[in-house]
């Protein structure tokens, strides 16, 4: 259920690899992480990003982490059988993981999955902890605790998080299809699409899952400044996949709007809060306001594991500020800016639940007030 | 009345040179124009841009056309005084100079000022046709007309082009401030400044006469892809003249309104219809959007010789479409788009007299409803 022609995360003989998104479209490489150090600059280099795609990349992330203390403590028997281990090796281990997991968490502060991919490695970390402190204790009898098979454990929890992830966005995918019609026009902003996830993508699912059904939607893809990911992402994965897309700048969408070019907007969300407010790529929250004024409908695809209940409203999520060079000569032959101009130069911004049509997750569609469907939805 | 530093158009010693924009921010180089055929290229490439001063260097362009015609023909005299010209000999001229003025009002079909100022210089060939009429049924006695003349007039209508948008630029910077307070932040989209005019500008005007009096805005400048004008030419020519600016993307506009830094937005226009609908440069109408929906007055700086009260409103102004390429791979060390992938390159949008807070003109600021108050101006 995803696209086969490519993977963003993949893990293969023990190894795991990221499609470089930073090289796209120009070339297609898949580079190989080796320690959590890899993946951090993985993550905070763009190598891999989208919310649900980074998730999914930390989670083995912590696997590779696992993997390097058991190999430079010898935790590992190599073609022996692993020896057992004490509960105070598997506490020593659990504090290394904790702290490779705070600083992996480090990478990027805005997506929420990242965290949350963390922490659910993490819970997995301290069931082997509890597990081994039974052992010790005798309630599994013979039973011994080893490295291999905590590090299967941690492995299976990693797959969960990447399977879990295509069939969210497959349901995702599913329910956006009910919001549109065949022959739709459509725009998007940022890279919400398989390459931003481990399946179909969340904005861009029902896109994907309508051009194998025939709806020949009609897409304007946002560019998205600075870093391009419409024009190099979005622009990449959907004419790979046969969709009608066409490249615009962002401040073209005023006007493809008004010569009635689009019927829908999608995109997807790095972090909701409960009242709907949607932290997503910088401009979304124009684009809304856009889409608002010419009475365009507003679709965020937004998974659950994205929206954080705790944050009330969006002025509680903090907003990443990178580097100004992004914008005033990052991609570019020339300086496109004067020597020792200042910028502003935030990665995302957000979209007040005022503007949001409908929020679709894979549990199903959140109408307004989101307040309350949301509430509803995350206690199923 | 302008900025001393450096000169958009220069007429010096009989040579024309513009400065290339398409060089700033990385060089300031002067290019001699020698042909009107250079000027064609000039204003299509971009060299010269801004709806003012495109009127400014088509004057003296074709000026550069009428003397051309005139060496080529052997109708100046050298050292000598030239030769009286009879009534055909200034027909044969004049036809031949509106070819020109046809040729050069192609180069860029939006801005109105391109039009107007062959139109000028046009209207004073045809009354140097009548002259030499008037010439050869005596009634001016021995007077006699000259290709020195003819070019000395022609010269003449192209400075008072340039003197007129030099006071046009002076008298919108002061009326805009009337607008603006000290300390104020001001968003300002693509470049409506000296740059674009023979002076101070249109919409930065105010920004520069507020600079040489202590009025200490902070500017946020929209780097407006896919030409990026606001980062190459706003960005050069405010922070040269000392002013606060800082870089933004076009799509950070939104963000910057809400987090309450912009107290006003400053445009100008390259055409505008008899209702108050705007044409400038793409994105202009999303700024105006967004401004409404933040509650922030949206200015636009308009000279009168860019109002054309034959176009009712902006349904009936064209939109230069432009090369897709643009969008995906100039300026760029590396492809930014897919081989092949379509784009969509309006390099204009229009922006609905519903969201513009006041025009402000030379001859002072008009507010709504903008079709009589326009009216009202240009019976002036």
């Amino acid at each position: 259920m995803a696209i086969s022609d490519f993977a963003t995360v993949k893990f293969e003989n023990g190894a795991l690899y990221f499609l470089d998104q930073t090289l796209l479209p120009n070339e297609e490489r898949y580079v190989e992480m080796q320690t959590v150090e890899d993946v951090y600059d993985a993550i905070k280099r763009l190598v891999v990003r989208g919310a649900p795609a980074i998730g999914v990349g930390a989670a083995y992330g912590m696997w590779l982490a696992a993997r390097n203390y058991a190999v430079e403590n010898g935790l590992l028997g190599g073609a022996a059988v692993s020896a057992a281990l004490s509960p105070e090796q598997v506490e020593a281990w659990l504090e290394a993981f904790r702290r490779d997991g705070a600083y992996l968490k480090s990478s990027r502060p805005t997506a929420v999955n990242l965290e949350w991919a963390v922490e659910r490695m993490d819970g997995r970390m301290i069931a082997m902890k509890a597990m081994a402190d039974e052992v010790a204790a005798g309630k599994f009898g013979v039973l011994q605790i080893n490295a291999d098979y905590i590090l299967n454990e941690l492995m299976q929890e990693a797959d969960n998080i990447r399977v879990e992830d295509e069939n969210s966005c497959y349901m995702m995918g599913m329910f956006g299809l009910t919001l549109l019609e065949p022959g739709m026009g459509l725009l998007t902003h940022c890279n919400a699409g398989a390459l931003a996830t481990a399946g179909y993508g969340t904005a861009l699912a029902p896109i994907h899952m309508g051009q194998e059904r025939g709806y020949d939607f009609h897409v304007y893809a946002d560019e998205t400044r600075p870093l391009l990911q419409g024009a190099r992402l979005t622009a990449w994965e959907l004419s790979r996949n046969g969709v009608d897309v066409t490249l615009i700048c962002d401040n073209m969408a005023s006007t493809v709007m008004k010569q009635g070019k689009i019927d829908a907007v999608l995109v997807g969300c790095d972090r909701m809060a409960a009242n709907g407010d949607g932290a997503n790529k910088i401009g979304t929250s124009g684009v809304a306001i856009l889409a608002k004024e010419y009475g365009i409908p507003f679709y965020m695809f937004v998974p659950t594991s994205t929206i954080d209940m705790s944050i009330k409203s969006g002025n509680d999520i903090v907003i990443e500020e990178r580097d100004p060079e992004e914008i005033s000569e990052m991609w570019y032959a020339r300086r496109m800016a004067p020597e020792g101009i200042r910028s502003f130069n935030p990665a995302f911004d957000v979209t007040d639940h005022k503007y949001i049509t409908a929020i679709v997750t894979e549990r199903g569609i959140a109408l307004p007030p989101f307040d309350e469907s949301l509430s509803a939805l995350m206690d199923v």
